[in-house]
């Protein structure tokens, strides 16, 4: 992308009314604008970054066995009066008459229309297991929206909803998608730490949160320093054997949010050494609930017995929109965002110290072209910006690395090479540059 | 895919309400499911059509200089009073009140709120031209929604917003989403015409709408054949040159819906031979308004001249889920859909006519992975189902090749593969019929 003919609205400075990193950043870099409470625009670098995290949303929960449909924004209130939750969930549900005084809603969550969608088409347990997903934007009402994208109204959520004929399968469901989490998380390049959780009001009685550790987090957690260190299953996992040891070897370990913790228990389950007391925020939560939406919908299946039973289900969220906001809380420095490689909004950016002079414009250029062909996310700075603002802009939006053109460097053959992460600079031929961008990527 | 593990509910006979044939087809291969009067589910196999589209008309927004951003859903109502359209917008318009009584409607379309975006941001005409646009859901309460995905309420839109400093740009920036709506329609696999179109609620003073012409379509068309006929002007086109040329060679032949029809000209103009009296669908939309949003709402920009003025707007609109219906009304037969290659939910399937047999299964199980690690999206039906059924169903959701294995082409070394469109069927080997699958990717 050419930054002449990009849309890059960066800010000197934040707002006084965000106060919290990431917020500010996001404001500043050009990620997002405020259209109401909690209702914002995502520019387009944060659309960049928006779309990336989907992408490795989506590819790990069809490993895990996931299926991508997609349910609408809008909601009838008939279906949630059957569940019991029309009148249940209270002013954070966005309720809406239509033309025709029909009683709607905007969707905080799915449970009730997937519940109707499975109990449409599914008769049999030979149908089973069954996973359905989708990323859509929910709307909850929340009466003081605040830190930006971590608190919004309107937000970008991926939710799963797993349908089994026993709550031995409907379990491995659960395993499934607690596996699923802990490889999207890490190749978004977090650590993310699951944690028991109280259910709240999705219901049921197996539930984890999974939670990123940033100093600037929203809750203190208290957790065995081990499972922070331990690696995601990976993208080899074979989702069909037994999951349960997996599962097991982490939540064996101690790891508490602030409402569930128990010093007593942390003190003596865990070495001194491994207690770590951090603060964190919730990125996921996953739920096994049994048939608390099935049976009042009835949404049953004839099992091998020949009966009919309510079908076992859980649930499964990421909140998509909120994970940006949490990538720079727990990344980031003074002078901007440290994206982890897999999300950076770009992945490389040449920057042009002259762009009026003709010999620097041809090797920029020259790079700009060898690195879109290689498939690389590269953002051309072709404008007539002064370098230190230019340099500026790209720490604050956090490119990882920069191949600076500049005529000296020019006249000597040479490019700057610069790592945003590691602070470094080199100089070196514009091919190098080229190789070690390509390795970054490779990697 | 294994269609063991997808959800792919077909249905034998389409609901009576039904009316016209994508909606009857869309429900019997299980591509979506109402939820509420014009309010769709997209079930996996309609998912899947819906992101193709969009990415092809991402891919095409981009090319054409297009930058991509998402504004929310929902929008506070003071921008709807500052243009005046508040009020003018009338019970299409889905009105909300929040917790706090603040008036908000969902979004039916978004020049107010790009206005404002703009405005925040773009002070000079040096940072022109702009073009920004999302793919966004929206929703416009119709009285009487019908016709399946063709006229609901909830609907995916690719609406694009263009900024310029002079009425000659303004044109151009017309001109190129012009040329990109000619390119996108042909990579979708649709002949799609450009018809001179009345402006309606959005104003201005030149538009356009893309028909596609199709037997069931809903509104009488009359048009010079040779436009039809003409190709679209390709990706090597150079979107930074004067596109008139481009524009002209297509608006000098007649084109009209009912509505701005003159049958005298039609006669005068046409040629007998050339004279198309046709049925169509519109599936696009574009307009030039000038400072109809930009005027009322002071988004101003000081010109070369040093004096500040309202921007010059169009706005460009493709209905991204009303094209999954035109595309199957335009192309489909007594069996099923037939998609255009592009747009196709899987490329290929993998039908085993004996799941049961260990030699089938190990022919079957090896065309999948061979056309899963070429990239090639396959359905591999690894079910129990009588073959008659899996074929009804192959030609139902109108997968473009077949790989048929079953017993006694396993012991004489070949398969049969069959192509929907053609209606043919051919014995190869499993290595000539994959190079066939792969060479119509190519294409």
């Amino acid at each position: 992308m050419r930054l002449s003919r990009y849309f890059l609205p960066v800010l000197k400075e934040a707002p006084a009314d965000a106060q919290i990193v990431s917020h500010q950043l996001m404001l500043r870099a050009g990620m997002i604008k405020q259209n109401g409470a909690g209702i914002y625009s995502w520019l387009p670098l944060g659309m960049r970054v928006l779309h990336k995290i989907e992408k490795i949303v989506r590819e790990e929960q069809e490993r895990a066995g996931a299926v991508e449909l997609l349910m609408p924004t809008i909601q009838p209130a008939e279906l949630w009066k059957e569940s019991g939750r029309y009148d249940a969930y209270g002013k954070e549900m966005l309720r809406i008459l239509d033309r025709h005084e029909r009683e709607m809603l905007y969707g905080p969550t799915n449970e009730e229309m997937i519940t109707d969608i499975f109990r449409t088409y599914v008769r049999s347990y030979k149908q089973l297991p069954i996973n359905l997903y989708h990323i859509q934007w929910k709307f909850r009402d929340e009466v003081r929206p605040r830190f930006g994208v971590m608190r919004g109204r309107e937000f970008l959520m991926k939710d799963a909803y797993s349908f089994d004929n026993t709550v031995e399968a409907a379990k491995q469901s659960y395993y499934r998608m607690f596996c699923a989490y802990l490889n999207t998380f890490s190749r978004i390049g977090l650590k993310a730490v699951p944690m028991r959780a109280d259910t709240g009001p999705i219901g049921g009685d197996l539930s984890h949160e999974f939670i990123v550790l940033a100093d600037t987090g929203e809750s203190a957690v208290f957790c065995d320093s081990a499972l922070v260190d331990m690696p995601a299953p990976g993208k080899d996992l074979n989702f069909w054997q037994d999951l349960l040891p997996e599962v097991e070897k982490r939540t064996k370990l101690y790891a508490a949010t602030e409402e569930m913790h128990d010093a007593a228990r942390f003190e003596s389950e865990v070495p001194a050494e491994r207690r770590l007391s951090a603060r964190g925020i919730e990125v996921g939560h996953i739920f096994y609930f049994g048939t608390k939406y099935s049976a009042p919908m009835k949404a049953e299946v004839t099992g091998q017995d020949g009966k009919n039973a309510p079908v076992e289900m859980g649930s499964y969220g990421i909140g998509v929109s909120r994970l940006v906001g949490a990538i720079i809380e727990a990344s980031h420095d003074d002078k901007g965002v440290i994206w982890p490689a897999a999300v950076a909004p770009f992945e490389v950016a040449v920057v042009s110290l002259r762009s009026d002079d003709a010999d620097v414009t041809k090797v920029c250029e020259s790079a700009y072209e060898q690195l879109l062909n290689a498939g690389v996310d590269v953002l051309y700075d072709d404008t007539g910006e002064r370098p230190g603002a230019k340099f500026s802009t790209m720490e604050l939006i956090g490119v990882p690395e920069l191949i600076v053109v500049g005529p000296k460097g020019v006249k000597a053959g040479v490019v700057e090479f610069r790592n945003r992460e590691a602070g470094s600079s080199e100089e070196m031929t514009l091919e190098a540059a080229i190789k070690r961008c390509l390795a970054s990527k490779g990697a």
